[in-house]
């Protein structure tokens, strides 16, 4: 199924001089959880490839509105769900939440690509075993062709 | 004028295992460029008040497309402009370009608040003399009345 | 018992582009462990006092000797054990190994201190119920009367 | 001559909610200004061999005493010395001032390494043209033979 549940737990680096988790973190922690997603799914997150090529998932788009502030030490449940799987890239939606407030939701585009070892990258096809259903999925796009 | 021009370097803990500049680096970029907009317009970001009040400038959104990868050592121009004045709300546009090949687009709003000394914050209307005339902006946007 | 264990996985971005995690995180790694062995303990790290002030434990050294590279994924395990506890301070011997290999080795001097709304700290005296028996400790130091 | 002076502003992703820098990014301070040092001298930093391999510099030993807060704005004067030059290593001394107060006072060691897609690194001797003069140096250390 799409849609995977993580948490953690806010740290002291986290925070910035007005008391709350720093926003730019936000994204660390949403792209943490896409990868323990891929990860519980039996994905290599980043695969080496030889001569120093890679395959990963570099990120196009990012986006996050922030609806409550997080302090130290809370504890975050972390939503991801897959909003549109593409050809070659996959959109994930995020939902972070403290106690059942929601705190943040935000929205990652990755693609999956070839990186050469100066960070070129080139996207290529999803594995077909990858979120197959598309059916599955929380946006009813239809069918895309194209990442 | 409602636009500014820094520049950074990007630095070594601001890259990852792919080789480029972390995604959620470019954040930080776009908030310190603000910063310092907002400086040399003589605005202090953060005022301390008493009893461990602060006013300052919480993103209430915040969102960014990746063009092109940035490398370690690059040098990059961070271009803001203002794009929408509310009553207690920024939003700024951000570009950032490397030798005028475009890197990163991105939009942030931020809200100016009354931040308490456990991280909770109220908003409160901009100084008048910020960016007093909404016509010179890049936004069309017919006088926005909230934020 | 002056010792504790914790775990953490390393994140994608924790890594540079030397394709290991970045050095300077370790220290976070660092205080994150020191956090939660004080709160298994019932401490809470940071106490919000009035009028902004906040007793915390800020840190006056920090070393680290990296022994081995940790990547992307790679899950640690952080030992941290009490060196020596002075009247103000306590002094955290830090172990992170993956494995059983030792990767990271550690000493991190931190502060009792009520810190004013403005980020100035005054040492305070640790509470006499934090690690009470000094000779229950790790270093013979001859009883430390000062920080 | 072996040391060298550069500069950095305080960003507001560097405090922490005890409204000061935290103390792992002095780290990452130091890094910036030892490769400002290597790039004045005409250094790469990082050198991109083939096949994914990559000449540079990780750290095996870091270390940072903390003598005064540094707050989000402060301009800080990044002092780097030449503390002891090895076969394959170079030893760095820095002090971090603002305004002439001393804030910070730290040691790095870092190794000049092949670092494999992997991220394993071996040493490799320093350019010959690096440092040539160990006489010139702060310390007096007596001709080190080895890294």
């Amino acid at each position: 199924m799409a849609d995977f549940h993580t948490r953690r737990r806010i740290e002291f680096a986290d925070t910035d001089m007005a008391g709350i988790c720093h926003f730019a973190r936000f994204f660390v922690f949403m792209e943490s959880a896409e990868h323990e997603f891929l990860a519980s799914l039996g994905m290599r997150v980043m695969v080496d490839e030889e001569a120093g090529w890679q395959i990963g998932w570099p990120r196009v788009a990012a986006s996050c509105d922030y609806l409550a502030p997080a302090r130290f030490g809370d504890v975050l449940d972390l939503r991801v769900r897959l909003l549109r799987r593409g050809r070659t890239s996959l959109t994930w939606e995020h939902e972070i939440s403290r106690d059942g407030t929601l705190v943040a939701r935000g929205t990652v585009t990755t693609v999956r690509c070839r990186i050469g070892p100066d960070g070129t990258a080139a996207p290529i096809p999803l594995p077909p075993s990858l979120f197959p259903e598309p059916d599955a999925l929380v946006s009813s796009a239809p069918s895309p062709r194209e990442s």
